[in-house]
């Protein structure tokens, strides 16, 4: 017996139709709400099934999408698409902003209490929320530790949590080194955590693949670091976004 | 209402005479374990109440003493006592196990689910008894990232858990570095959390700090960081050993 209720939404972004996952926690009043930004492929079950699980513990939550509905198994067709929009923060903040739009318009959801978390390429997107001074309660972002425009970083108002495997060779450790610097000259209240010897998407068994195509270098599945992960989001929106009726 | 037994304890170890402090939680069957290493200055009611603490959780719990009962306020005078401690894994086994031995001795400690935290030195003595091939649950260390001999860390068989501050001048990136590096050269199920900002001992306020004394350098306490390095720990044990009736 679940008492969550879910519910396709439609939206336009970045000149596409964005198909998110919003789940709605059991009661009547407004609630602390979550964006969940999906990696770099698109949308998939994995983060809906995220999102139907902080609805359960009494969040709004709202699995945004970020390429129009699609998921790219393929490599080349999904660069095509990630490259120019993680170099164009504004872009990326307009994704944002318009899921942000989507989950502010919830009756259900308290606009003053609102934290961000994503993975890869939806997490970028967070932080980029939060470079553009959007009055989040807390940023989670695990494998995209993505730096910002000069200066933009001070404008982050909450506490930014971070996680990256160890061995993921997309965000290698000069990366990781360039984001918590940016954080902390920007005063950020910030942390990192390093998952000793996980690849890139480490969080979630490989999805929908074809047979015939091998997962990209550098990705892997690491169940016992993707539960400490999840973990570790759900200890941060408890920290920083308590559920209270 | 306190149902918690707290006992002080001595024992011979390193040619000193420990003052340990025990807690047992409420019930009469064997619990799981833990022992709490201090850091350089010695064991102090910090570390005596986190044994405390954990006894509330249900565990046996044992801070354990480095320092032959005595805490230092002197910084020449601790260094004096650490820095051969440190440079000498044997030295720090003696003094787990004498520590593991008074735990394992207590008849409410089930032996074969024992866990080592511990802070500084005292985490860095955690890491050598795991070295040592002890069967522990798991590791967890706040500030004491310390490498081992060559090729030794390979007989460590549990999960270690790492923490440290940024800005710690005494555990600074290129140690943090070597660290991990050793770990996952080991092939430890390992994590590493960096907490943005902090400094050496940010886990707990000043002690015993005379007026006319300065901390050392680059030494704080971050209230934030501590509250969630505890939150991590508990989260650690939860996950490797867990307190089952």
């Amino acid at each position: 017996m679940t008492t969550v209720t879910t519910r396709t939404v439609t939206y336009p972004a970045d000149g596409l139709t964005m198909v998110g996952h919003l789940a709605l926690p059991a009661g009547a009043g407004r609630r602390p709400a979550v964006l969940i930004g999906p990696e770099g492929p698109g949308l998939n079950d994995f983060q809906r099934r995220r999102a139907d699980a902080l609805a359960e513990l009494g969040y709004v939550a709202l699995a945004f999408d970020i390429n129009g509905g699609r998921w790219f198994t393929d490599p080349q067709e999904m660069l095509a698409r990630l490259t120019p929009l993680l170099a164009d923060p504004d872009r990326m903040r307009g994704i944002g902003h318009a899921a942000l739009d989507v989950l502010r318009a919830e009756p259900r959801t308290d606009p003053d209490r609102i934290a961000a978390i994503g993975y890869g390429t939806g997490g970028a997107i967070g932080l980029e929320l939060g470079r553009d001074g959007v009055n989040l309660r807390a940023i989670g972002t695990v494998n995209g530790l993505t730096t910002g425009r000069p200066g933009e970083a001070a404008r982050i108002r909450c506490p930014v949590w971070a996680g990256v495997g160890s061995e993921d060779p997309i965000m290698p450790a000069e990366q990781r080194d360039a984001f918590a610097a940016e954080m902390q000259a920007a005063g950020v209240d910030w942390r990192l955590v390093v998952y000793g010897g996980a690849l890139h998407a480490f969080h979630h068994p490989p999805v929908d693949q074809p047979a015939d195509q091998t997962v990209l270098p550098g990705v892997g599945y690491h169940p016992k670091h993707a539960q400490r992960a999840w973990r570790d989001i759900i200890d941060l929106l408890a920290e920083c976004l308590p559920v209270t009726e």
